[in-house]
């Protein structure tokens, strides 16, 4: 066993001895879900409050909308959600690369099979130039969605890495 | 500005307050990535032991493998992570609807075109019969994904919302 699944095993442990919200039902209590990165300096039930229960949490690499969408739906269709919480934040990887290094990066770590396999599918790997105006396509696309229903809250937020603020772009 | 919009406000003035992690690293300071569902019954930080900035956190509906591959992608090759720690959950809203149900939710709620549009994003809206099972399909489809190198290794996990406890699977 690896250290890392050792340490899943010995916080499982802690964590359930003490745990009392087996309680909970399957729908989130306060109808909203959050989707942002999954940066490993974010804690998104620290640091925009969301109790157990309350919010679907979905995470990818940019906190992308257009990545999200099928979870999104499943939130809002099957499970009751009227609102989204959409939070990227500073300093996020995809502010990085262009599609093209990183193809590149496969191509050159894994081979050219892997690199094909990964531009079959996903062709577009959703980096952004500039992060408020990201916030800005995101939110715009959701709500330009027809599988997002008009009636659906949408806000867009920056989560600050180096200062723990969250903060309203749209 | 509505009640949750409120709620994020208010969670990130108080936790910016105390705040003392600026200084952390983009990539994962212990080299992982934890998969799992965006059910609001986990807690992935407290139930899985992740501490601020040591793993990337992926989440979706189901927790799908194969709807996370671009994140697990540009985890391992941009950002260095090595191992992946794959959780499904009891209870999941996946195990209860088959993609021609949702498809015709959508339909009946939001028209044909909303469920046209998602049907061309997402023509798997990828539901699952069986945890355990599910599970084992997820870790296989990664051990034999060309872009996730041999290398990287891959447990699979079931965290109960009932108990909160994580067990092994594969």
């Amino acid at each position: 066993m690896s250290a890392i699944q050792q340490n899943v095993e010995a916080a499982s442990a802690k964590y359930s001895e003490s745990f009392t919200k087996g309680h909970l039902a399957l729908p989130p209590a306060k109808k909203y879900l959050v989707l942002t990165c999954m940066d490993a300096r974010i804690d998104p039930a620290q640091a925009f409050g969301i109790e157990l229960g309350d919010a679907h949490v979905i995470r990818n690499a940019g906190a992308s909308a257009v990545d999200a969408l099928r979870s999104i739906v499943i939130s809002e269709q099957l499970l009751g959600t009227t609102e989204i919480v959409l939070v990227k934040h500073t300093g996020c990887g995809m502010l990085t690369f262009k599609n093209e290094d990183a193809f590149g990066i496969v191509e050159k770590n894994l081979g050219a099979e892997a690199a094909e396999e990964l531009r079959k599918h996903s062709p577009d790997l959703l980096p952004f130039p500039e992060l408020e105006k990201a916030v800005e396509e995101d939110v715009a696309f959701l709500k330009k969605s027809k599988a997002v229903p008009e009636s659906v809250t949408i806000s867009g937020w920056v989560y600050e890495v180096e200062t723990g603020k969250t903060r309203r772009v749209v």
